[in-house]
């Protein structure tokens, strides 16, 4: 038995990937996709990469409207701007469907926090208790049983699995933590604005959203519920010429110190251990061995995400090195692998590669 | 004595190579920049890469006003859309002042021409036969003598300045010509539209324009009055991911059959000295010898429009091949070599490289 | 019951996606990949992107040794260099294996035009008349039958889907044509030369092969076979800075005069019906309508080659454009449907994307 | 009175730089230019993008010859590796040369620190002591008297001319530090290596030389003289899919606590006061205002630094971000900078630009 699947918002990058994704899932089927600038256009119109799949030469896009969808779909996965989010989150739970909502609208479970950083009171505060934050790796099970997952961020992916499982194991400190990112340009959404033009972008390396990026909040949120206490960290984005990818540099102080080098290889072995209890059986979590290290190209066009670590006597820190596809771990392919596991199919199905 | 400068329409990628020339030109000073959208910025906080220069900090946009332009400035140099220009072009002139137009208004000598390729009646025939056409390599004389320069179109450049000379000297056929031209992503200006989002245009190659692309209309205008007959062109204009640099392909059938070595030898010397009677002294336009072929990278940065050229015995035609960097040679350093030319300076000030 | 398959120069651009597609191919097993450089490393070391698969990780490089390779495979693909391929063909055809070679050792009837063309006498003559040059649309039933697959060249196969059907329906001349090709840089393989490193072909655009490039000798040859008549063509090859993708400009005479709306109109739909009979039941060959282009971005990472066509009243000119992805239709992915084709499997198997 | 200037290892990006800079220079005149590799060439053969300057067609490049070098030249700029170098800059100093060297053996004052971080012995300690670190802001006066000049690092140049004014001025702790940089491919050098091929880098984003790069020697070194005591640093350095430009992302912690609006306004305006004073002089460094940020697209092809900093009072960090042309202020436009001291002209001489 297939599960009917609407995408809202569908027409910008991770509304591609989710069509992408779910034209050739084994268990979903793609029943509606929506978007008020594509009305009335194919699949096939709107995204000619996929105009040799019957289905996208048959669908075409729709206004969005929570109650059909509530009526020919039995999981929306909504790939709207915050805020919007919420609008069909709101009478697609009341009547009985599960959304898997790609924004940000109910990743934090403070409200104030969302206003905090979002610049504007929370549209549904009452559902933020029930929502999960989609992280296979660390909400599996509560994933199974909720009706509203809230997929995680791009930036927050890609260090929250790199960070958890140490902050966790208490190997390295809560306090000081820096990370320091690359994203593609595809990060900045299928939008017309001259700062994302081809040669604004090509060429050209920045920082932007310096110091306080909106995703900080649920980075911070969900840190603090591993550390077991408030965890404040520095976060810098930088906007470079790749199409896809973000690479994480993490910068940790572990409570243990080390110098010599067997203290440093004592202390090696046990972040080895605490990666693998965390990630040996994980299907999209890679720890690199040897001197290989995190390239964005390994990742791009697959739900992988890859990471290693070095420790440097030094200067005391641990340094972790995280890559995945923003568009895949970082945005749909994760939200399949959580729409995967709320449906009971293999967690891995239709996201092998590619 | 200096020339006193205005540029209309200075906040495109044209406009900015334009104030980056006259804020460094021996002999112009650049008095005035328009731009509606940046009007009471300066010129340093429109383009941050000129923000050392002490005339780009003091340098404020201002609205356009052709009264006022005519007031501050001796030559005006208008980087507007075709159609908008002459509304600029006819006051200015009417005032006495020199204007050089980077826009298509005032290339075609007919009218009906014009009509026919851009849409709409041509808003001022009457000032199409006062209009030089400024190819300086071409109409240097013509040039020197008018207020109104026609600053030739990028692709057009690339055409022209290979084939002219052979055309003139009867060397190839008026017929069946061909070009095939590759375009950095520069050439489609600072709009905001999706297609030329970093992520539209990285690793994507395509074609538009297909077959009928507005340039034609002053390429076959210009390779008809060399030819002494009527000439109709195929040009195909592809897009290509790289900030700046046009790359042209002519396939030509030489008037003189060859086959035999001796036959294409004798053939490769006339067009040698064909094109060294028409370039070797030209500051700007380079021919290459022994095997070397033209690269974009080679020229870009620089005024400069670099040529190869190959006979195929195998099918009896004349490949030319051509490089320029399609914001300078194609567009703004050229309309400075018509200034150059037409305030009696030297005709490489201020366009030696960089 | 599944093949079991060796590919023999596995460590360049397309034996790593002729690894990538057998990994996941349903009914082809990967049980040996060779390569000097690499002998020694597991696929996963020297492919990082396939770390995940645990064939990847458990499958070594060995030197290439045809008694070996006989013994343990039933099909050997063969990714090497002209010249190369020969010599393993031999033996392995000799011990009663299938060969299906990507070089282009086996793609001519004509032992002189590969001797013109390649510098050297080919090295096995008795063997291309059993060859069967691997383009599924064209040869299926040979390829069916045959135990050698010349699998094409990129640029080939870019230029012949476009133009067999029309040349075989007498829709076109079979003089004066013309194709004008960019490639990207996997094109050049994954050699240690300055000429392909990043910096000195990232914002370059440069022709090369000119006027005689190698892959002219199995264009021509094919055509001319579709012709009837011996046939030879323009070609120019572009390398322009993306990792993949070919884009072909062909420029064709058609047979029947147009000038009329309704003349051209009237030539318009014996195209389409010529594209039609040839490829509308093509699993592989998409051909566009409307206004639609082709775009290497819409085929990069498929197995598609997409065309579109315009009839140019002006000229009398007919310009067909095509774009396909150099390592998937233009040479691994085309293989692979050879190999279904063989081994009686499903044509699309393995191949339909990711 | 023109100067006479070699360039010996003139065929890698520096080099080219070098000779890019030195054929436009109103002072020097380039005498030599030496290869091994491009003995017998003319400037113009190797770097096309020359051969429109009379003496790029005229100079040919030779074999490396001390003894011919301290003949012909007055000042000789060494763009080899290190190790190499100083096999030249010994004769050359002992002959009553002036040398600019662009390599790594006389930055450090340490030959055991060189010996640690190179892995050799350094090859002439005696003249550590001599030489003077060519950073024009901060040795100006010894660069004046010097005969060697030790030109800075790429990444260095960008860490330390943020850096040095604040820890000089005591804003600062010099504990702590963390430097993320990110370069453009120019960076690996002119190398035939597959790493650095086009489509190995393109796409591609991913550190390198973790945790403990060579620069660092330099660095370390620099920061410890200006506070005054040991400094040790993080360094991460990540290569990214630009030609050129690096990026640096500087975390510090100032010594004064911050907090409230007031406090963070009160030392704000004690940054800005301490940059004003290192900086509002100088020709090639650029302090941002108000919401600016560095970006590499508007300082390559120029020799300017820029900088911007940001006071995040949720973590009590000061976050400081600069962006540099790694081939000019992070090499050979520095190296110009130094000559142009060294002997007396304008310091801007031949740098502004282009």
């Amino acid at each position: 038995m297939s599960t009917r699947v609407a995408i809202v918002g569908a027409s910008g990058y991770s509304g591609e990937e989710l069509v992408r994704l779910l034209l050739h899932h084994p268990h979903a089927e793609l029943v509606a996709v929506t978007s008020r600038q594509s009305a009335g256009q194919t699949v096939a119109q709107v995204f000619p990469r996929f105009a040799s799949h019957p289905k996208a030469r048959a669908l075409r896009f729709t206004e969005p409207d929570a109650a059909v969808l509530a009526r020919v779909a039995d999981v929306v996965m909504l790939a709207l701007p915050h805020g919007v989010a919420a609008e069909y989150a709101i009478p697609l739970l009341a009547a009985g469907r599960t959304v898997i909502d790609l924004s940000a609208d109910f990743r934090l479970r403070s409200a104030a926090t969302y206003a905090e950083f979002y610049g504007h009171p929370h549209p549904a505060p009452g559902l933020l208790e029930t929502a999960v934050y989609g992280l296979p790796e660390f909400y599996r099970e509560a994933i199974r049983q909720t009706r509203l997952v809230a997929s995680p961020g791009c930036y927050p992916t890609s260090i929250l699995l790199p960070l958890l499982p140490l902050l966790r194991a208490g190997l390295v400190r809560p306090t000081g933590i820096i990370a320091d990112s690359l994203s593609g340009v595809t990060g900045a959404g299928r939008k017309a604005e001259v700062d994302y033009l081809f040669c604004e972008c090509n060429e050209s390396l920045r920082a932007y959203g310096v110091p306080k990026h909106r995703h900080l909040s649920e980075i911070e949120e969900q840190l603090s519920l591993a550390a077991g206490q408030s965890v404040t960290i520095q976060f810098t984005p930088h906007l470079v010429p790749v199409n896809r990818g973000i690479h994480t540099t993490l910068y940790l102080a572990p409570t243990t110190a080390f110098q010599t080098p067997a203290e440093t290889m004592a202390l090696s072995e046990k972040i080895g251990a605490c990666y693998a209890a965390a990630y040996a059986h994980e299907p999209f979590v890679r720890v690199l061995e040897g001197k290989s290290m995190p390239d964005t190209k390994n990742v791009v066009g697959t739900n992988y995400l890859e990471l290693a670590w070095r420790l440097d006597p030094r200067t005391g820190r641990l340094i972790v090195l995280s890559a995945e596809d923003n568009l895949l771990k970082g945005a749909s392919g994760q939200a399949v692998q959580s729409l995967n596991i709320l449906c009971g199919y293999p967690e891995t199905a239709g996201l092998l590669p590619g």
